[in-house]
């Protein structure tokens, strides 16, 4: 029979309790890991009960309101086919670029929107200090968010915030399996486990956690670089605008230089 | 303890051989997935070996002329940091969005480059149907490949190709947990199991092959759409142009315009 090599398993916690702002997250996840992870397990945790946990529910009579002071710069913009809004990608105080600034109507309270996390790296990395101490093992945590893609359809997830994990793996140089220099040199692990943690996770059945095991040589110090690393430095960002603003912003410019 | 919920594990195949043009890969991943896979597996074929089995290999003095040959649309280029050429985002003859149009140098013989398969749904659908028949059970293929993204650091692995597993998952109208209508409505699971299966092929490891395992809700008939489903409607498409592509073509229309 074929052999079969390197192995990796992905789980939903189940039975998390809904979360609430000022409760102790990390000491819930310590106590629902605790006879679960193993070490060198990864966990994937939804954005959503890390914002409710640190109480970023902000009342906002308008979404778009609360978009608007979530963005720090517009890229693209369009009327919504259906003609009920626009479709608004941003870049976010996170410095993430994405539709709505992460801005969710859906998971808060009537009259209320939840933001992202102030600071997703900070918070996991204490997440991560904590289960480490809690529970006697190495983990690696990853927090998640939805994230729209240009040129393709569809949303994937992808990790917004990191800690104890390698996020960015730096292959340049590297050969392939015929000696030649790869031309891939930097595999986005911490998006890949995000979208295979996602696979479990699932939109809408209220599993917020999800363990992935197998993967432990991704683990790493705490002091290891974030999820920040995997935003695109701005000077190698060829998508800054979307077309439309950026021609219209080339226009005026050529009628000005006149 | 804490239940766990849905899971899915992912491996890769070992001891597959070289791939040569004319090789019949159906065949021979058949047999090395008899009494390996089982009902409800996925299983997610590198593009590269796909390519070398149906002879997408060319004689390319320059593999700037092969990237310019398989190029439909110029999306965004700009020069490498080390003067040593030029990033080039193209639509490619597949309609991908990709940098280089997906030719790999190095991944073929000195003097040649590999090109993408032809038609990655076809391929995909081709073995789906011989793996289907030769191990008597229901498996989704999908065909990856390595995509850089906008506003993102590295790369991650997507689905260029697929038959018989769901790329794109409906949820439009669906409620989530708190019974409010979902704002994410379209995860895109074909690029989120090409990422999965990512972590355990690698890039250069000679793994070409992954089996994932355990998300047999997500395999389906053959006749359900490919990884076509994944590309954007040009219609849809904010970002068409980059940045500096857009801005340049309004300036010298506004110049026009005096």
């Amino acid at each position: 029979m074929t052999p079969t090599g390197p192995a990796f398993s992905v789980f939903a916690l189940l039975g998390l309790p809904e979360f609430r702002p000022g409760d102790d997250l990390a000491g819930i996840l310590g106590d629902a890991l605790a006879g679960v992870a193993e070490d060198g397990d990864i966990i994937a945790v939804t954005s959503k009960i890390v914002s409710k946990a640190e109480g970023r529910i902000v009342a906002a009579a308008d979404r778009e309101d609360a978009i608007t002071a979530e963005t720090v710069r517009v890229v693209a913009e369009r009327p919504l086919a259906d003609g009920s809004g626009t479709t608004r990608i941003v870049e976010n105080r996170q410095g993430l670029v994405m539709a709505a600034a992460g801005v969710d109507a859906s998971n808060a309270p009537d009259g209320h929107v939840l933001l992202l996390p102030e600071d997703p790296d900070r918070s996991a990395r204490h997440l991560a200090e904590v289960l480490r101490n809690r529970l006697g093992i190495r983990v690696g945590v990853i927090i998640t968010d939805t994230l729209g893609r240009a040129w393709r359809e569809g949303q994937t997830d992808a990790a917004i915030g990191a800690a104890g994990v390698v996020v960015l793996q730096d292959l340049a140089g590297s050969a392939d399996a015929n000696g030649k220099t790869l031309q891939v040199t930097a595999p986005a692990i911490g998006d890949e486990l995000a979208a295979a943690a996602e696979l479990v996770k699932g939109k809408a059945g209220g599993r917020p956690v999800a363990v992935i095991r197998g993967l432990g040589h991704l683990v790493t110090d705490l002091d290891a670089p974030g999820a920040r690393a995997l935003i695109r430095d701005p000077a190698r960002d060829m998508f800054r605008q979307g077309s439309a603003e950026a021609y219209r912003d080339g226009y005026d410019a050529g009628l000005a230089a006149r």
